[in-house]
């Protein structure tokens, strides 16, 4: 553990070059073992090779390992087992994660990102908590970045919900950034979240650090939801580090007179991000088995899977008007009709019509078939 | 153009019903001319049989012309060269399409329809009126319905930039409504624009009227743009004939938390419906030679044309951040680059260089090519 964490804190040697290091030589004790040539030949930066050469690191990281534990805090190394899997699997990876509190069993859950402006509107704020609590309601853990503005708003609306958060920091463990948010971290780790970093102890909040923190929110995540974004915001680079880090990409949109919301809807424009209006639709885009978990069949409503149901039984959901209760009668689950013959029997007028079979559609009634024929879906 | 007149004003007899009458006897003169044999084998509804045969429409029919040459305005038949091409090409066109005003200069034009709400939010009204009123200046025909509501300022932004507008109508094109879009009507005439209708002159506004109104909004129209629709909004309808005519569906998002945006967001999130930031969006998505049109290269400004000249010049553009400017200059675009190359070469942080590269490709100097490697664009 002593190598990993001094290699983390050699000077010059980022994620992606102790990556490759160790990928060569095979642990990072090897490193530490490697000749200058060996080095060298790896072209990394002048002032890397001589602070492994010199070891200068070591003393610092035992004192680190010392300091970890009186926080009650752990370093994660990148070839434990108990390295988050999905973190691994990311372009760059951090080799050493700090971690604190209940990360095992935050981990342990479906992890959806949240991220957004700092300078947000009310209405972001209202959206973030609304949605993380309903996501953490269902056994979500919410990953943020502790930052203001949206980030704040999902840890506290998991929080809320009795739910599962997760903070991303951009500093060491030991320092929160803004300070005021303190107490939002003490919070979080009182109910059963989790702070995370890959940043040594005592690092300090230096802008550079944010964009790196980044990748590991969404890279703890099975997907990532923009809440506002404006025009140039960091966000936007969050979100297109997800979709490179093959993660689902959500967004709210908003008005597009809101300067808040140029970013989100561009995203849902021109680059494929998912439209959320609410949880389930973050929920139906997760791996099949945890979707199937976390959107199961409410046979109280009215869901399609009711309807399925009512259908195989030949009985028609009492609540449809009577023009679409006709409609319905109409069709069958075996044979197609077209739509002339629709109209033929039906009596109705083509608007009429088309609004019925429209609503039947919207309620996952019946389907449409190519060249305007109808059946009644199973 | 009596006969065509009269099979319109036959009661029983809907568009449908009249399309498939003209597709078997050939033409309005044959239909009065068929036997009560020819026409029962058609399943024709009774009443609509004993009105062809007593032809106790043609004397309204006369009539009609008359009144509708008092008006100024005409009436095109299915069959003239000069109906419009789109709207015939739909499942169900009007047999007689009643017209007033400059509608051939209007649908010579590009056409796009707007609409929306009639109880709409502020949002609703400005975007309905910005939008129309760019989309217009450009040459682009807004057609819409006359309603209160994203209708009317869909039609008034239009006005305003001096555009052309077309009003589809409910009722007769004698009467207006709501009588106090008489004004309104006025000024769309007044300035250019045209009102049409497929109902007789005098027809009062049925409520059973408007959705098939709604099939001649977007039948006329190479898309429509939905601006607010809430979840069991008419408009959302209009939205899927027009799908179901082939037409582009355009939507304007908005707030998750305002229900008049419901609808649109629905529709962009699972129809496929085109999201709107501006009215570029909606130009971008018409047919090439029109988008090319209405889409010149701005050379004044930093567009993705100009750009790809000074690429090939081998000039960088000179409003690009440090960072950018010093990635740029590492692409080539005869080459791929990757990015551990790029990394080495331009000894920026990950984060740094990823957001270089996420900008340089929003402005579509560079391109991302499977496997993370990097080519200018031409």
């Amino acid at each position: 553990m002593r190598d990993w964490i001094a290699l983390n804190m050699t000077p010059g040697i980022g994620p992606r070059a102790a990556a490759k290091l160790l990928e060569r030589l095979g642990s990072a004790g090897a490193v530490f073992g490697a000749s200058r040539a060996e080095l060298e030949s790896l072209r990394l930066r002048p002032e890397a090779v001589e602070s492994i050469m010199a070891r200068d690191q070591h003393e610092k990281a035992a004192g680190e390992i010392d300091n970890v534990r009186a926080l009650e805090a752990d370093v994660l190394l990148l070839d434990d087992g108990v390295y988050p899997s999905l973190l691994r699997e990311i372009f760059d990876p951090p080799i050493t994660l700090y971690v604190k509190g209940a990360w095992e069993q935050c981990l342990d859950q479906p992890c959806v990102a949240m991220v957004g402006s700092r300078r947000c509107s009310t209405y972001g704020l209202n959206t973030a908590t609304m949605l993380a609590r309903d996501l953490a309601a269902k056994g979500v853990t919410i990953v943020s970045g502790l930052a203001r503005g949206i980030d704040a708003a999902a840890h506290r609306g998991a929080i809320e919900a009795g739910g599962k958060t997760v903070a991303v920091m951009g500093t060491g463990l030991d320092l929160v950034y803004p300070r005021d948010h303190k107490k939002l971290a003490d919070e979080i780790l009182a109910k059963g979240g989790a702070l995370v970093s890959e940043f040594p102890l005592g690092t300090p909040p230096a802008p550079q650090n944010f964009p790196y923190r980044n990748r590991i929110i969404s890279g703890l995540s099975l997907g990532v939801v923009l809440v506002e974004a404006a025009e140039n915001s960091g966000s936007l680079i969050t979100a297109r580090m997800a979709m490179e880090q093959n993660r689902e990409v959500f967004a709210v949109p908003g008005n597009i007179s809101s300067k808040n919301s140029f970013g989100t809807n561009y995203l849902i424009k021109g680059a494929g991000a998912k439209l959320v209006q609410q949880w389930q639709d973050v929920a139906a885009e997760m791996p099949a088995e945890i979707a199937a978990r976390l959107l199961p069949p409410e046979p109280s409503k009215k869901k399609a899977k009711e309807d399925g149901l009512i259908q195989q039984l030949e009985l028609v959901p009492d609540d449809l008007t009577t023009t679409e209760h006709a409609v319905f009668k109409l069709l069958s689950s075996d044979e197609a009709i077209h739509i002339d013959a629709l109209l033929e029997r039906s009596e109705l007028s083509i608007p009429e019509l088309t609004g019925a079979l429209f609503a039947l559609e919207m309620r996952e009634l019946i389907r449409q078939l190519p060249g305007k024929c109808f059946v009644r879906k199973m």
